[in-house]
């Protein structure tokens, strides 16, 4: 099946730029809604942290560390390296015995504009704290000593990585269908998107007094509902979107413009794909579709920020207007 | 018809995201080659300066106000607010008896890193001196003195705009199919890729012994292609780029992933849109364009750096390859 168009932007009358792609709602009894093609295989990049994470807790390594839902949410988080991400991540090190050049997810620039002045006015250069994906590393440090495993975490055949490969073939209910080295070098097991929407339906319905997976599926997802600034950052989609639902939903982005939701409430998992790689698509269409299932609201001022509307340029006058493509959402 | 893949991202041997688009070569005899829909209407958005510049010059205002080729050159540019920009600028309006509240771009934070940790370190907000749309301003600026027109000289009924739009049909040789309003608040009129393509064919063909839109056209081109400093700025692809080609060819990006090149030793224009408004993808399929015409070197360090290839993450390690498209230069 082909893409479905989703995303567009006009200028003047006049249709743009547009952005394709691929979206599922799966609920209790199946595919709820789809767009373009459900079987089409992506790799879910930093969307699925809360899968990457699971071993960790259902292993009870994260209680063995004395891990709170503060670290959880961490663990799942592509967060901006603001301060309070960095503090966090290096006292969860420290705890741990390790230090920051214990990671392997390589140091880049924070998205933090605070942190990346106070930087520069430091002349300090950015460490791996800073990485968006530190605290997915501080929890694979974390179950790597639980496992007593060999401290190279990343590599494929590490026990961690196939524990993690096993883990995800089970919420998604398929065979992975291969692997691709992602930006902080850890494996990214590439799945369906209808796969990738079957386990956050897992996520959405798991009960806090289920078997150890549920439980572990069901704190992880809270955790990230609830301490929302730890998953990216101030500004941040996930963040801001979390925080006007209130805790009732929780969601995660992921490179080259993946999302995805788990909807409690609803039992609904969702999970949606642009194929270009374009955030401002996927935020657009993750919004419009949170406030077509009636758990975002329109108006609220952070769904407004990404919601399809009205553009404006450097002198606050009408440039274009980002629009949802005719038959999606 | 359909547009044309161009540019795809692959990660772990497996298709991750794809750009499509549509691709024009125009030569003395007419289209040459293309891809995609020829006949799709786009924004050239700040690809057509040069267009935008040719009434300064065919005029003879750009003479009246005693601009070298390096003004020419910031006329038609998307600069990046580096010192060499601003002051550039600044002492233009001068000359004018001007200053930069007389300019209608608007303000934005300068792209060039050195420039931006100087206005931190300063405390300085951004001037509209920094906006990449300055040179053009100030180029537009300067027509509307010589033709005694009013100040508000973005205004779409402006004489200045008026012979713009007027311009760009003849150069186009097509009427324009409406306009928007682009980010620096100038009308941007549309066009049909194959039409822009035409237009950057004249250009390239223009001779400085021709009549005066010939001259005005070679004047700009030759400025833009021996002063490429002006034209973007340090680590910007049409700078890089540009002098790769070493003044051969002149070149220019647009907003929303469009690029066009004026070869004139084949009298040659291109013009190529990316749908989805992608520049990582705008820029390889340009530079895909430019070796495949032979006036790039594949193996220049400004071709291999954005030439599909392998792409390397924070540790170094090869993550993914971005890949032309089969059928596709």
């Amino acid at each position: 099946m082909d893409m479905q168009p989703m995303v567009e932007l006009w200028r003047g009358g006049r249709l743009e730029s547009q952005h394709a792609g691929h979206a599922v709602i799966w609920g209790e009894g199946g595919m709820v809604e789809a767009w373009g093609n459900p079987a089409a295989i992506i790799y879910p990049r930093s969307s699925c942290k809360m899968i990457q994470a699971l071993p960790l807790v259902e292993s009870g390594a994260a209680d063995a560390a004395g891990l709170s839902d503060r670290h959880l949410a961490l663990s799942c988080a592509s967060h901006e390296g603001a301060a309070l991400h960095v503090e966090a991540t290096g006292r969860w090190l420290a705890g741990l015995g390790l230090s920051e050049s214990d990671l392997r997810c390589g140091a880049h620039e924070p998205y933090d504009r605070d942190e990346r002045l106070r930087l520069i006015r430091a002349e300090e250069k950015p460490c791996q704290l800073h990485n968006n994906c530190s605290g997915k590393h501080c929890g694979f440090l974390t179950m790597t000593r639980h496992m007593k495993a060999d401290p190279e975490y990343v590599e494929l055949d590490h026990p961690l990585q196939r524990a993690i490969r096993q883990v995800t073939e089970e919420v998604c209910q398929e065979t992975v269908a291969g692997h691709g080295i992602d930006g902080c070098s850890a494996p990214n097991f590439a799945t369906s998107l209808a796969g990738l929407a079957r386990a956050m339906q897992s996520f959405a319905a798991a009960r806090d007094t289920g078997d150890a997976r549920q439980r572990a599926m069901a704190r992880l997802r809270d955790a990230m509902a609830t301490h929302p600034e730890m998953v990216a950052g101030e500004g941040r989609a996930c963040t801001e979107l979390m925080r006007a639902m209130g805790g009732r939903v929780a969601i995660k982005t992921g490179a080259e413009a993946v999302f995805v939701a788990m909807i409690p409430e609803q039992r609904l998992g969702l999970a949606l794909k642009i194929a270009d790689g374009g955030t401002r698509a996927s935020e657009a269409a993750v919004v419009a579709l949170l406030v077509r299932l009636g758990v975002l609201e329109a108006g609220h001022p952070m769904a407004q920020k990404r919601l399809p509307g009205v553009q404006r340029n450097w002198r606050g006058l009408e440039t274009g207007e980002l629009r949802l493509a005719t038959g999606f959402a």
